[in-house]
């Protein structure tokens, strides 16, 4: 069931008029994450809610209650939760967003003001939001707006959940979700979330997969104080040897994890899900690229892939306690706490993970024999998330793309996270789809963050054609 | 030969004079690192020059030009010569010492007001620079007192060389040393530096080695920018990986250096010089106290000992460029710095050392495999000292220090470095010898810095008593 013809018409024919739209929309300061700019999330929050009201959706903005910023308690924006459609044969789609923003401005290195959306002759729209969640937002919004002024009732009813704080850890939206599970949430079938990104510039992409943290502390002492070189070296135990030691005794150079067991928890992709990696249109120059270096771990697409998507990964972040400004202190460190995190994938879990490497951490500890004290803090964690790419609401989007984009598109799993995801598929128990609207090179938390004007108005006919595909997966 | 009785009442005699003439000097904050203090510094010359004038010595204010901190030219403090009795047939001994202190205030933690020398009931003299070193340099003042109201001739020549920039890397001395040395200086037969401490609170002490330093920074780079854990993780080569491990290749859990031939080149202590170590008063005790736990590396006084006076030590500092900061920050940093050095001692030097270390970093980072970028820098560096405690010199004060305290001194060597020694002793090319008027516990650079009243009225009959052994020694 392919989107009328005269939706895709009519999203060409109003596209300078949705470009317009996302420029109202960036130009509204929406950091959330500095309590100078709450105003302006607050100020998004009714902006966006006057919208989805002029196209026809019931909303409600919701309080969440205050936080804590900078030692200032603060009101946190308020979400909006928005319906359309009580149709109870038609499948029900939760659509999440978000209409904060990371912070810029101009001394950061933009090319642009950052709250003024430029128009580049070359198709990019340049603006802070513009990819990172606006445009996707006002996506959903476009094609609101074709049913509403044609009177053309939506294939599937709608569920919205709009968010003010995605850039400042979502504060407030765990507690809504499980509040309104059996609410306003009630009866959704399937989610869809559009805040990620293509693998690349050229391909799109549905994202299925999310990899989790454990993220630990380990801290070594043994001093009363900072001791000086000359006088204590080769006659103490020194912090430093003891945590330098065991922190090289966790990754090896291939990227091999050597906490025993961790590695292992995860089964090697058979052939099917291999044949995805394969097809995925990528390179190790593009992987080079990204990175800035000539780095990868192996000149082997597939094995660099899948070490970003399927695999676990330890880094070595840094360590708390010794020296690191510049120049040439002789001090050895009291107390030292090396920071490393390992990213999990399923069946991976941090209750699975996190005695592993405690288990290890004490038993190589033990082995050095120092009299020094050794503590492993878990600082964060998270679990992985890994959806069925099988299911509808996959094979939906799959349809609606190749319809759309005349190109199958990559099933692709992200390094990092987007803990709502993980809220959303674990508290409605259903299938979340990440149906990414940009590209790779949005640079979505970085300086010149753009949307090309090709994705917010093909990403618009991707958005409503995905919603009749689902529709017609309604025999499933 | 031992000093005049009379000398040696007199200093009892006139002891709460030279306290309140200690008081004096303690109350000019003569700070050499801080340019608001430069003009307490002069002061501190001119008052110094005044004092040495008045018991009969003939000086020299020396400009050493000027020098640049925080940003500001600045002239140095003029360094103090002099110079009392030209007798051919007496041995001629130089005399080093300082009048510039280390910084100090209240809220830095001082029970007293550290510009006001405070007498405790348990004889401390509390003050900044009553140690360090305006106690020592006063001592030679209360000596040349005595000699100068009597009309009685030194045993010796002597020659003086007092600084005002020794707590800031002593500008502008090594080229004064240099300049004197077949001018001021021409005609020196030994040197004597009272700078240093006993090695605990009971013991007086020579001191006749340091040990020397080389510092290194080593770079590991690859990727262009910081990179993100969740998308870069199990994808490229990570900075910090390669540094962990290579930083972990340095030295082992018991302190062995693990660079090859650095510890070789040490030979082990023969049965007389072992006996020096068995000999000092010193436990494992001791060094937990200082270090404040119980981490020493054996239980072994002599081990614990000749690791810090005889053997090379490495210590890792820290890491520059990485994550140091409180928090989970999942960041693989792009340019990582590792801080490590050497202690040296004979016949290490900076310029045999380096290389081995050189030779073994680029050996082991090629065994990585890794992509990344290695680069090594040496930033800064220092020869060790050792002088022959068999000499004269020390003979003379071995027999002081038994007049005195009828104790035998601790031979010491010290694991720090002093670099002024080392200036005199290859400048000058004569035995040097480190005769400590103070105690292992004065907290020289610290809070509540104090020098025992008794160190100084009994270091001050040692030092008049050392010039007369040196002089008795004059057949040697």
């Amino acid at each position: 069931m392919p989107a009328p013809a005269e939706f895709l018409k009519y999203v060409d024919a109003q596209s300078d008029a949705f470009i317009s739209r996302l420029s109202d929309a960036v130009s509204i300061a929406s950091i959330s994450g500095d309590p100078a700019y709450r105003p302006k999330v607050v100020e998004m929050s009714n902006w966006l809610n006057a919208q989805l009201q002029a196209v026809g959706v019931t909303t409600k903005q919701v309080d969440l209650g205050t936080h804590v910023m900078d030692g200032k308690t603060l009101n946190l924006p308020p979400a909006i939760l928005g319906r359309i459609g009580e149709d109870k044969s038609k499948k029900t789609v939760l659509i999440y967003g978000h209409f904060d923003v990371q912070p810029a401005s101009k001394s950061d290195g933009w090319d642009t003001e950052p709250f003024v959306l430029t128009k580049h002759e070359d198709g990019r729209l340049i603006g802070r939001g513009s990819s990172d969640d606006k445009g996707p937002v006002l996506g959903w919004v476009n094609v609101l707006q074709w049913h509403h002024e044609t009177q053309t009732p939506l294939p599937v009813n709608l569920v919205f959940c709009f968010e003010g704080m995605e850039e400042n850890g979502s504060e407030g939206l765990d507690a809504l979700v499980v509040k309104e599970r059996d609410g306003w949430f009630k009866g959704v079938d399937c989610v869809c979330i559009s805040d990620n990104y293509w693998l690349n510039t050229r391909t799109p992409a549905l994202t299925y997969g999310l990899r989790g943290l454990v993220y630990f502390k380990l801290n070594i002492s043994g001093p009363g104080r900072d001791l000086h070189s000359g006088v204590f070296g080769r006659t103490v135990h020194e912090p430093m040897t003891d945590l330098i030691s065991l922190m090289s005794r966790l990754v090896d150079q291939g990227g091999n994890i050597l906490v025993p067991g961790v590695d292992d928890m995860v089964s090697a992709a058979d052939t099917e899900e291999r044949a995805l990696y394969e097809k995925l249109d990528y390179s190790i120059a593009d992987v080079e690229a990204a990175a800035g270096g000539k780095i990868a771990l192996s000149q082997e697409k597939t094995t660099v892939l899948m070490g970003r998507m399927r695999l676990p990964s330890l880094s070595l972040h840094g360590i708390e306690g010794a020296f690191a400004g510049p120049g040439a202190k002789t001090v050895i460190p009291a107390k030292v706490g090396g920071k490393f995190s390992i990213r999990l994938v399923p069946p991976q879990t941090p209750d699975s993970v996190e005695p592993l490497v405690r288990t290890y951490i004490e038993s190589e500890f033990a082995k050095l024999g120092s009299k020094n004290t050794m503590e492993l803090e878990l600082l964060h964690s998270g679990r992985p998330w890994v959806a069925d790419w099988k299911h509808w609401n996959y094979e939906a989007a799959k349809i609606a793309t190749e319809a759309i984009y005349k190109q199958k598109p990559d099933l692709t799993r992200e390094g990092g996270s987007i803990p709502v995801t993980l809220t959303f598929a674990e508290t409605l128990n259903c299938n979340v789809l990440l149906l990414p609207m940009g590209r790779g090179d949005d640079g979505a938390h970085s300086t010149n963050e753009k949307l090309d004007r090709s994705n917010f108005i093909e990403g618009t006919k991707l958005l409503g054609t995905y919603l009749y595909e689902v529709a017609a997966q309604a025999g499933n």
